[in-house]
């Protein structure tokens, strides 16, 4: 398993709510790729999302989030944690 | 205080010595501007790092960086977590 930071653009003015069903729809679905959504922050602002995962790799990450409906901008695997 | 997700590029090849040492040296001056660094993840082959911090604005983080010899590329305010 890889930990894995993942980003998504355009997200401006996404609510509280819909950030959290965001969340939720991927957490219903993760198992099927072998992800663990671990946390995930949101600058409604500016539109950007992070969301910090444990997969097998970044195309299952990815598979997710489409199947949810809200593909990642980009995927970077993060092996240093502090 | 505010939720901050900042990042710095061009950091490739980081090890996770260097890694430590540079939050190290954000942690023994961070009280200063009254930031909190809370957690920080690196991706040395792209070169990326994400610091997640709690402050009172994004300048304290900054100065914080500045002062310990990196100072970050993008500060974003991250007010929505799960």
């Amino acid at each position: 398993m890889t930990r894995f930071m993942d980003v998504h653009h355009n997200m401006m003015g996404i609510t509280d709510e819909q950030f959290r069903e965001a969340h939720e729809a991927d957490l219903a679905i993760q198992g099927d790729e072998g992800v663990s959504f671990v946390q995930a922050w949101a600058d409604p602002d500016e539109g950007l999302i992070y969301c910090l995962s444990e997969a097998p790799s970044a195309e299952a990450v990815q598979r997710i989030h489409q199947r949810s409906g809200h593909p990642a901008d980009e995927i970077h695997p993060v092996p240093l944690a502090l």
